[in-house]
């Protein structure tokens, strides 16, 4: 985006061709593990599992104008945003994240420097994860479709899903919640990461607290993280009963591990963790805080439920340098569906949540 | 396509929306195998892999537009169509398939028929193949985008690259070249599977034997079938060096194999197999049959090389039913390029092929 105009026409996916974008990505692709014995450049690419574990594996799909926005949105954003998700999804499972494909459609007229750029995400995004790519597909198509396929590994006894949530468990987050929709919002608002700064919005005033929480909860957004490392250890650990990674909105997702479990749950406003650059930019920008928690999406925090003793997962999490996980409420019978408690002691059923096609 | 018009509005996907739609493909999606430990439905699924053996990736794309048009296929051929691709793959490296992930990318707009047909497409194909459908993803998207993660199993000191193709053997067709791309040019013609007759061409004569072959051909085109159990009875018997499945012609896909084997190769024009039904289309369209089989692309045969005696690979295939495969032409030294050989001595240098952005 803030690539310098040149006289010389820039060159496309066009310009190179179907073979000659393979031969481009293959020369500058990273090295791969030796437990992959054959990469990308064959019929398909072949892997040695690790002895006595089993596979997890999980799909998801980016599609420009609705996951993402060229506006605001820098190549190798998305490619980190791609692999980040399904990093999310094996993280949830308490899975070691192994091999990621990655299918492309392309426009023909799109530059190569975003392609470049989306794979230098995705790559950098792995090697950071210990995660190989060792496949992928290019097709025509009229937008950009970015789908991540990403296959782990774990102890069968050990993973955990959605429907282990018992009645009596706490429920927890691992971080602070609305940071992601609060970015969307600063953007969707006009403001940018690279100034920090009202765009559109000409000079107002904004102090320089204001600015780096704009920054913080649009970096949040940009560049998501996910927690596939602290899912690890509480899968390990035997801590988390059930658990499920935070993409569609806290209500959403809470919803959907309370259904697979056959229980209900009372979480509580006042211990949904919130921080505080999330607040300020709520407060620029005439928004509930809380409703960014409960509805916004995209924080990749983990959710999980577990019966063990607060200070235990406390410890266990600070050991491996982990931040502290928030107890925000309960797991109850399925009578008593999903509610959210207020300060003040009321009580009001838990709603919102991100849904394709609606 | 043949669906009759109620006075009922029909529902589309936007009328059921996202977890209408997962519900909707939960309860329709055929029971899995006891080795998958868990499907649809979680953060992620979870399989058991058989001990031993090593793992095979493969990813593919289909965009409507590119890969497919709505005018002449039925949503059960798209899903037949995107699977078979990954199973062509699959069975090109001489592994057998084993757990297939769905990514789909939709238009809101879009008749819940289409969806239930493809589905119905790729379940079909899965379990002819023993393949379960473990996972998925639904996302917003302008037009249908249809993405297959397959994952197969091999012993790894059987399991058949692209590269093992050496100076002296020969190469081979599991079976016949040009049927795939006759059909697509009888359907852009205006003929139709369900007709076989003319459409748009005013009631032209057409003789029974050639409705015949226009149906073969489009069914050719529009259900195509992956050679994957042959693919691995020629890499278990230990007879395929290298091999690659024929999906971009036969040119492209033989090109491909040779520069990965590092060498040269010679095929015989009149050794190519181009059955009947191909060439009555081509005369009844002008076209010429050889181009179609070297051109073509999408029969999803095999294409291999051998050391082994004929007679020795035609009985390995006749033994499990399969039918004889071509002897097509040698391999000879990389600086010998690659070249098509004419009935009466003379020879060209091969070309032809599809590759996307072209």
């Amino acid at each position: 985006m803030s690539r310098k105009r040149t006289g010389k026409k820039e060159a496309t996916v066009k310009t190179v061709g179907e073979f000659g974008l393979l031969k481009r990505l293959r020369a500058k692709a990273p090295p791969l593990p030796p437990h992959v014995l054959l990469g990308i450049g064959d019929d398909a690419s072949i892997m040695q599992p690790s002895p006595g574990l089993t596979l997890v594996a999980t799909v998801d799909v980016l599609v420009e104008g609705k996951d993402f926005h060229w506006q605001w949105c820098p190549p190798e954003a998305i490619g980190q945003k791609g692999l980040t998700v399904s990093l999310s999804d094996v993280g949830a499972m308490g899975a070691v994240p192994r091999y990621a494909l990655v299918a492309l459609g392309l426009p023909p007229r799109m530059p190569l420097h975003r392609v470049d750029g989306l794979y230098r995400g995705i790559w950098e995004t792995a090697e950071a994860a210990g995660v190989a790519v060792v496949g992928g597909d290019l097709s025509e198509a009229p937008c950009l479709v970015l789908s991540v396929t990403l296959i782990g590994e774990g102890k069968v006894d050990r993973l955990v899903r959605r429907s282990g949530g018992k009645v009596g468990e706490s429920i927890w987050v691992t971080g602070p919640l609305g940071r992601a929709a609060a970015g969307l919002r600063a953007l969707q608002a006009g403001y940018r990461l690279e100034q920090s700064s009202a765009k559109g919005k000409q000079r107002k005033n904004i102090s320089p607290k204001t600015r780096k929480a704009i920054r913080e909860t649009i970096q949040a957004q940009l560049y998501p993280v996910a927690r596939y490392r602290e899912g690890k250890v509480l899968a390990e650990a035997g801590f988390a009963t059930a658990m499920i990674d935070l993409s569609d909105g806290l209500a959403s997702d809470l919803s959907r591990l309370a259904e697979e479990s056959g229980v209900g749950a009372r979480i509580y406003a006042d211990r949904i963790p919130v921080d505080p650059a999330t607040q300020q930019v709520a407060q620029l920008l005439g928004l509930d805080p809380l409703r960014l928690a409960l509805g916004g999406g995209e924080d990749f925090e983990l959710l999980f439920t577990s019966g063990a003793h607060p200070a235990t997962i406390h410890e266990a999490l600070a050991r491996s340098g982990f931040a502290k996980p928030h107890l925000i409420g309960e797991v109850l019978p399925a009578g008593e569906g999903l509610s959210l408690a207020g300060p003040r002691g009321g009580q009001k059923p838990l709603q919102g949540g991100f849904e394709h096609f609606r």
